[in-house]
């Protein structure tokens, strides 16, 4: 299925109120052109108008332009002899006449970036920050993107799976992650999005640091992963214990497995983001362990792990078919360790389909 | 060996000629604090001046802060459902008054996080891009990071070695990645800094994609590659052909080697940066192909992939001891081919010491 580039580039000027869209190497840039460049300290900008598309470029880069004739795209090329400076004043010169407006995928865009563009001689007061616009305008999602993030998460379930038959208390977080991520490899995941093995006390910090902690008996190991499939992640989080957990361990388990599944029977359409939150924040907090839930409910999921729409209570975003997002109650007790559970689903017309399958119980 | 943050941030400060620095998650917090964050949407900003070190933090990463009270770093956090806004605007009246200067990382810090400083009341007019301030005061490195770039040059030489003992004409360059990094991971290299793959014509791309093309005979393979050990990655290619090359093959490959041996052993404390990448350029030249190397010489090397110093025609800086960088000269004969070599080296009190000791011979 070819992808229309050009109908990307348009609604996104269309919906800027500016003349020109500027942005960088990364998810937007594969979105909008399907270039694939790194981020790197040499800028690369690709700048949008009626005009067409144009590229501040690296030489060294300009193959990957040539090898898509289609995009028309003009080249303002620099070398690592010469510098950029005098690219970025030739291309504001050419494509951005006084007064232009320019939109900027300000997530992106560094602030190195923004000072040569400043002293190519676009002004700051007519500089908008489109970042938002970027992001919503890839959050429905079309078959063959749900289709990508589909596979991703079946080689990643299959690969949980397989090293769950394997994995034991006694091996290090590392060593647990490396397998998975071996396993993730061997069934066609192109690298992986994230891969996170936490154990014990330590799951109770949700972002923490893998190292060589041992997984313990009667202690909770929390893995948040995902396999990557033509760019397209998955995002999946599941809490195992092997042995006996305690009490308290198991209340919280429960508790926020409960505020999954109510999420997921609760979202459709035409809710708002801060609803969806609301449903499973309201279950853990019935459960006593409110102040233990500590972030959004979710995260929309596409070429960037972390997308919109944004989960969160206070945003008033309605939910609209094809959005995909995930749904990852947790709570963390200090001390003690931390629970998620997290599933990705996309929204239909009338409620959402879950395309996660892992078990989920304990 | 414990790692004087407070001094590399003492040093960081005195030289910016400002009154506070700012930097975010990635490799500068990781060197001049140790904190491990993941850049992402939720902005953290690393604040130090004379009144020590601030964070503007997501309440759900506190938890890393809290980890490390030595810093000393006073919180300005904010939640998921709050926002960041408020934050940003408290961190800026108490620690930037009215004419203070603020110097960033304006190779990391993201356009909208700039916005969000201004919000606050942070003026245009009073903020410097320190970036290559930061990059400059890690370009000398001490004798612990260069023992990790050590081992992860040693775990990724030993995969190189088991996956080019398996490797052979019929294989997809997917295939090839694939188990280059699985090797890594083995041996013990924390995910991988870098890894590329190309074959055929698609070798003339110095940073092409990988993909399913499959190696043939008599066809350069080019790998560049580096493990990760502690946060500091080794960064190393070779190209290979088995078969039966071409006469102009050989002749391409015949040039880079013998620029990347001239370099290696002419680098020395004293030179600019640009001499150094001119002797190897001379030689590439004198073979008639100088048209073709179309990059610089090289890159320092250290907890990024790239940075300084800039071994690039131009560039009047002078190399030190402890520098770390590549030697990495290429040509890339359009619908040919291409050929680098890149090695690692550091620079000692009268030359250089080669860290990396794959063959380099075709």
């Amino acid at each position: 299925m070819t992808i229309d580039y050009q109908a990307r580039l348009d609604k996104l000027l269309d919906q800027s109120k500016a003349d020109l869209v500027a942005f960088v190497p990364g998810e937007n840039m594969v979105y909008f052109t399907g270039l694939h460049f790194h981020l790197s300290e040499r800028p690369i900008l690709g700048l949008f108008s009626r005009a067409g598309l144009s590229f501040i470029i690296p030489e060294l880069e300009a193959a990957k332009l040539e090898a898509r004739p289609e995009l028309e795209a003009r080249r303002f090329a620099w070398t690592d002899k010469a510098g950029y400076e005098a690219a970025f004043k030739e291309a504001v010169a050419a494509l951005l006449p006084a007064d232009a407006r320019c939109a900027l995928d300000g997530q992106t865009l560094r602030f190195f970036e923004w000072r040569a563009l400043q002293r190519a001689g676009l002004p700051a007061a007519n500089t908008l920050d489109a970042g938002d616009l970027f992001l919503n305008l890839r959050a429905c999602k079309a078959p063959e993107e749900i289709a990508n993030m589909q596979r991703a998460i079946g080689i990643s379930e299959a690969a949980l799976q397989a090293t769950m038959e394997w994995a034991r208390p006694g091996l290090t977080e590392r060593q647990i992650a490396d397998r998975l991520g071996a396993e993730m490899l061997e069934r066609g995941s192109h690298g992986h999005a994230f891969l996170i093995v936490l154990t014990g006390e330590k799951t109770g910090l949700p972002h923490g640091d893998m190292a060589d902690r041992v997984w313990g008996d009667d202690e909770f190991l929390l893995i948040d992963f995902g396999a990557t499939y033509n760019d397209y992640p998955a995002d999946i989080t599941r809490t195992f214990c092997y042995g006996e957990p305690t009490a308290r361990m198991r209340a919280m388990y429960a508790a926020v497995y409960d505020a999954n599944k109510a999420a997921r029977e609760f979202a459709r359409p035409g809710l708002t983001c801060s609803e969806v939150d609301q449903v499973a924040r309201a279950v853990i907090e019935e459960a006593g362990l409110g102040q233990y839930f500590i972030h959004r409910l979710g995260h929309g999921l596409g070429l960037s792990v972390h997308e919109l729409p944004n989960i969160v209570a206070g945003n008033d975003q309605v939910l609209q078919p094809g959005m995909v997002f995930t749904i990852e109650p947790g709570v963390y007790v200090p001390g003690v360790g931390g629970v998620r559970i997290e599933d990705n689903v996309v929204v239909t017309d009338d409620g959402v389909k879950v395309l996660t399958s892992y078990p989920r119980e304990l």
